[in-house]
């Protein structure tokens, strides 16, 4: 591993940003085609946040925080850190000393892989965090990592600058350079689906509406009143 | 399998599926003989749901929602979904556009051995799931699977027109014919903890509640002082 | 296994309990050294509970509760009910009535790397559970355990009159003897802690005021403006 | 639950389940129309052993296999004994004893969705278990379940009789009443299979023997020398 | 965390440790009442070893292997190294160079609570481990840990001079002071055993051999022809 | 997600290739400063199998193997097909019959972060694979995925001639551009370890060899002849 700080961090456009933010994790993951989600181990500390940002990636060593106070200071307003790790870890890397230092700088939460603390303090806060585990555990500094690497963060590859959308779906990361496109696709599936639920809510069903009984029909979908008969 | 949907499903009498509701899962798994329990990876998506429903059963294919539309037009007011796939998944088969179809024919709440998603959504339209996962992956239409055969979900056998009693605590199962026959054996049972309750506020043990001193010392039990002594 | 009660139990001083309860999981595990804290995997059933009490511990077989009942005559206002199973298990061993019981004898809560069942009762009486599962399953009274021996709880040791302090962050054990010296240890860290949280939300770095920039250059960390320089 | 012990077991044709012996549980399954499979999670305890037979089946209660020694007697020449348990557990409940048992009995192997013991000894027996774990902890005789009733075993269906094949792919289940079909069809896939390995062995592609070509390219599938071209 | 070095072993009688051996893990873990056993997620790395030995215990922290470079030197003749660690890992912590350090002092296995690697090696050598995983992730020598302190490992507490058990089973720990009497207990088991496996070879029934019969016939097992007349 | 099959896929020196797998994966991971390893989940179907080769990479749908088929195509002999899912699966993707098609191909062996059937006969054919799951379970040809994109498999980034090493401690990726400068790193490991490993059997402490005790002095380790003195 490179153990360096990239220090120059291309952003996507802050409207882009915004209307992702807007979409929301799901429908953003289908404006990508269905690609870049992280595993849904990922958790959310209390419901109900929902946030958009760009990465500023941290790649950790096991059971050692170290590399999370050095990216403190990569980190703008409107960011999102990003904490992979290099092993396996339910250990609480994160805790409230850590997010007061995050939210100085404008941060807008945690995605980690890996265990977080003080988790009621940081609700409090309202400082939103995704991990794969709660832990007292706390970490030592004593192994360098790397910062603004790409990183493999819960099974979603993440470069420094790609935009995090993350909700009580999960969390979905979009390359920095289809920001802007993934954000009017995403936007113009909500359009669609706007309408589609006015129909399905005044109870026009999915199979009229999709007009899929053709195509069930085809693939040999059979309807008979009882199994008997099947 | 038989890619079929069974279109005539026997209910139990609602008022069996009332008092089911209003003793809960654990006091209807007791009352079953302690069988038909979904596993306990099965969670509400948010606390405090409770209901009770005829099950419309669906049989999915990996990644595969196509079936779940096709199950919408078999439902009727006070149902339950229950889906169960052919592979262990955690995809997010269903999001709002689903639970705004199923709302509108007024089904009660989804049972599903896979992921959900748009869960905020789902939240705030008092729409409750218990699932195995909450994820933002969708799934395609390509493959039949079938509806209203039997299945198995989470480990319990599943008949479309049985009884799903789901609350804070899980999912239970129980079969249409046995629905009034456990609606008593649960309404007794509930009539006998109210007193036992009562007891013990006061601080009643339930050593002699339940007369178990006797039982304990002839199996061996013995009360020491210190571990020394024993 | 001696299938023993033990009577006499010898408890930490309540103002070091006090204390304990005051600086919660985090802080209580720091000033341990960071040994002592039970898995992540143990799991409040609601969030905002916070306590710490002395342990009655409790070694139960597989699906039998029965122990469960003989240690409530065991507890004393403020204790803390901590159950240890003799293999792994996710069955209900306890639920309201249990509960009931032990509110009314002062207990403040209950530990158990095991299932808990009648969650959404518990959580309107205030009587808080960490637990590893929520299932209804039911247990039998068949099959004697031991009471107030020392255990291993989702993995850590357990002896009676141990310190239990848990909050949203997890579970830790504190021995009965080290009670007042760690809630010394914690209080200190606390104080230090407070000063720092105040120089973070006012914008200093993290790696200024630890002082970290040097031992992190001697490491060998070097900061570039792109990857292709590293 | 029931706590019976069903003593009339109707069993498929010999040969069919001789037959489907020979095909193996992924090509069995292939002919159930990909149903019946109990869960990946199942494992054999030594690689190589491959059984079918007809289910005797048992529902125990968690740490106890009393029923085990009930279900010995109703199993002949041939059986497969398949266990159940009414909550999730990892406990031995199986161990050379009862092997040696089954084995004077005739019977060909275990399906059990918890624990096994004395491994070794079953291996150098030649006496195959499938199972969900391997653990020395030891059970108990002291509640009842049932024997021949219909249990679900690993996430599948299996009913008293049904044919059970099981290999180092996994474990499948056949109704008994679809045993000579199912062999039939797979059979019939098998021949078929014979030729296409031969044909792939000498250089042929899938996407030719398959004729695969223009469903992708209608689905959309392009082919680009570049990332940089898609 | 003391970070000390325990330098005085007890050890229990070579002749005892000798016995237990022979018993195997099952066995003695039958013995001892069935408590002491690590939990089943513990795999030995080949099948076939079976060992036991005393007890020298490590405490690592995460992703630090420092601690296990100075247990060696503790170690002597027929020991087993037990390595638990502060927070939940499958970092290979032990790899072909310490196994031959060990191996060099004449000890018997490893048992660890974490990962292992080079393991094709170890095979080849003959040095058996028990392990929760295997990864070839190295780790770093930065943080101190403790040796021959107690420990919990994989769920079980080990002092330093206990005596572990493993095999193809898994692992239990048997206290110094008991290991003789345990062995003693075990060997009537066993005797006990060889007269039970004939018997059962020869066809006798476990219902019959054991008479319970009129036990499950007291608890309420009814035999019926068909599930009709239940 | 771009539904593309890019054809031109740059490898690695076969030299380094060569030097790469008589290094194995745990020296490379080390030459390679610890990343790159799949998570220690990836299994191999059979044990002593080691292999080193330029990664065909596929993304693949859930429970659809179509993408594998066409995969095949791309491959040249020495080649190893890594396999990467959009979502978790315990599927069998891939058995015998691709396993000839590969074979014929001069493919060296499979990746999969999912399932594989038909596990004994490619133990028998000597293909070996490192999956998830093995899994009877097949797979439908609907959907399109991507052949030589970058995936992520099993938490690691893989690029189409990226050199993927294989034996029984996982599976790590080198990528392209670095394989000859990671196996030179390798090889020089390689070398003095054997040094060391002499020197180890031969009874040297590592505390020595390492020159260990200074450091561990300094970060306050203690030696006590027992723990009342700690």
């Amino acid at each position: 591993m490179k153990t360096v700080v990239v220090t120059r961090v291309e952003r996507a456009e802050p409207s882009a940003i915004e209307r992702l933010a807007g979409l929301g994790v799901s429908t953003t993951h289908e404006a990508m085609g269905r690609i870049g989600l992280m595993q849904p181990y990922m958790r959310p500390i209390y419901p109900g946040a929902a946030i958009a940002g760009s990465a500023i990636t941290v790649l950790a060593q096991p059971g050692d925080n170290w590399m999370l106070h050095v990216a403190v200071e990569q980190c703008r307003p409107g960011d999102v850190l990003v904490v992979a790790v290099t092993a396996p870890s339910t250990d609480g890397y994160f805790g409230d000393l850590l997010a007061t230092s995050l939210k100085a700088r404008g941060v807008q939460g945690l995605i980690i892989d890996a265990g977080v603390r003080d988790v009621r303090t940081l609700t409090e806060m309202g400082f939103p965090v995704w991990s794969k585990a709660i832990s007292a555990k706390g970490t030592v500094k004593a192994t360098l990592g790397a910062v603004n690497v790409p990183v493999v963060c819960a099974g979603a590859l993440v470069h420094a600058g790609d935009v995090i959308v993350a909700d009580d779906d999960g969390v979905v990361v979009v390359p920095r350079a289809d920001a802007a496109r993934i954000a009017e696709l995403g936007a113009k599936r909500e359009a669609n689906e706007t309408e589609k639920r006015q129909r399905l809510a005044s109870g026009e069903l999915g199979l009229d509406m999709y007009a899929m009984r053709e195509g069930l029909a085809k693939a040999g979908l059979r309807y008979v009143e009882t199994l008997d008969e099947a």
